[in-house]
């Protein structure tokens, strides 16, 4: 069971950029562009631990996500939820399932592999268009 | 003057879509994708004073915008700033501009445009790449 509406699920499996807000440590707002797979229930995205986003979800770990269709803009998906998780990914394995899906040519691990992480955050509402 | 690097400057002017990460009053963030015009030194976006992210804004005013170039998707901009002043719009003419700016056929005003509100937001950080 999922939150997403079938009829906008194809944005979380598609490659698609996700705009990740996070909350900063003066809780002001921050959003970036990220890569992300999604395994039917939960959204997982790649990291490094000496990343702002990194410390501003371990301090605080509620995050929205927007994504749209580059085909037909109006067509968006919000995610809202939680960081309910952070796994070391020593060796950029996560990393470079991202990088074949988003078809980014890579030789070897990125030279920030001793420090990736993956977040992995639990949906709890969605808006859509 | 700006903080925006000269480098970024056309995913302002280009008609792009931003994502707006803003604050709900229980602390959580919401990320939407949004329409906005740039004047040089600050950002408009069209809302009413019915949605969530007017209740958001108006409760704290602190914003950030996420915007990638969509034939680049590595090329992004990040501006942190602050919501600082909400003007009525009542006749929906900045709605009209944004429409024309992202080549949406409107026939007439929206049936919203007696709640139109235009944010203006003051950039005060920004990152790209």
């Amino acid at each position: 069971m999922t939150l997403i509406p079938v009829s906008h699920q194809d944005l979380l499996t598609r490659p698609l950029f996700a705009h990740l807000a996070t909350i900063r440590p003066d809780g002001t707002p921050q959003a970036n562009p990220m890569w992300f797979a999604w395994d039917g229930s939960h959204l997982r995205f790649t990291n490094t631990t000496t990343r702002r986003k990194y410390r501003n979800v371990t301090a605080n770990p509620d995050v929205a996500v927007s994504i749209n269709d580059p085909g037909q803009p109006y067509r968006y998906l919000e995610i809202r939820g939680r960081v309910i998780r952070i796994d070391p990914d020593p060796d950029a394995v996560f990393f470079g399932e991202l990088a074949d899906r988003y078809q980014l040519a890579m030789d070897g691990p990125p030279g920030d592999a001793a420090d990736r992480v993956i977040f992995l955050v639990e949906p709890n509402a969605v808006s859509f268009q």
